[in-house]
């Protein structure tokens, strides 16, 4: 079985596009924006605060403590949020090979024990630009979009920290890193599909 | 052509093998203790020495200043050996495809314009020990070697942040970070050679 594979990105590196070929590449489900959709159906929540709660966080005074979450008598919609969504992952994963993009699923699949590429996807910010204002094309371009991405990354890096008590972007963290602005989305593809057919056990 | 390939390593993660074997099968040049003997003829100073100072440092207090090196009155043995070395790096790069390890070869070459593969190997502690005891079967074993090598690498991280005023291991200086432990040195070679013919040019 070729274990599942988890994204963790720079916003606007391609690490979305990335994940859906490889998972087209290696026929196995893709879950990004579809995580949002079950997590809905898990928490009752509706998917625009989901999709606005589900990867960021303004909470950074404090670490989420996962094992005392049973205990906790209130929690807020946003645990609530990230407990369902945690689930959602941990159900996709059971299933079998997959490729899952963000939203910790690194952390939480390692905790769980399950067979996973670890892999994190980069690129410098001229790059990354370029990738947004292509992939956006009717963004505000008076808008400074080096500043939105940055601030987006922000919002993901403390949300992983405070999910996870651990540093987003920490090299030891991954099987894998790849720098999508040099090698290009489809050198990355090809590295990550070689990699997990020979990781088939 | 082919790119100069340069290799980060965290002490006892195979980077050293793994470089060796990349070179042989791309047959091209390597360097790593061959630095060390080349130095010491552009130097004046002996084997030991550079060897001793070539990565590592004492002076954390201060960054060394490249581009002022050459107005300076008095400069440190160990900055002499910088300066040797980092001739001898450049040397060798201009010469046409190599793989150099460690010594800040990525920064110098990135510096200089010239077309690289910056690649970073890493592993967990447990990996690294066992690679270690392997390596230099004749080690006492009643020392601690976990603490060994976090200090050597220590050593090497404060070189690095001396001599480049950046941070040793951040993914954003490489193209490709790889896992030797998770990933096995095999499949570390075999993509990094892919990748180095793929970027032929």
């Amino acid at each position: 079985m070729i274990p599942v594979i988890t994204i963790s990105r720079e916003f606007g590196s391609g690490g979305h596009t990335i994940g859906e070929q490889v998972a087209k590449s290696l026929s196995i489900p893709f879950y990004d924006g579809e995580i949002v959709n079950q997590t809905a159906v898990e928490s009752g929540y509706c998917k625009e605060l989901i999709e606005e709660q589900g990867e960021t966080t303004s909470s950074a005074s404090k670490w989420f403590d996962i094992s005392a979450a049973s205990t906790m008598y209130f929690q807020s919609p946003q645990d609530e949020i990230f407990l369902a969504q945690r689930k959602v992952i941990l159900d996709a994963a059971n299933k079998g090979p997959c490729v899952i993009v963000g939203r910790c699923s690194d952390y939480i699949l390692k905790k769980a024990g399950i067979y996973c590429l670890n892999v994190l996807i980069h690129a410098d910010i001229k790059h990354r630009e370029e990738r947004v204002l292509k992939r956006y094309p009717d963004v505000n371009r008076d808008i400074d979009i080096a500043k939105r991405i940055e601030r987006k990354d922000k919002r993901r890096r403390t949300f992983y920290r405070y999910y996870t008590d651990r540093h987003w972007g920490k090299y030891e963290n991954y099987d894998l890193a790849l720098d999508s602005g040099t090698l290009g989305e489809d050198t990355c593809v090809h590295i990550i599909c070689e990699l997990a057919e020979k990781m088939n056990r």
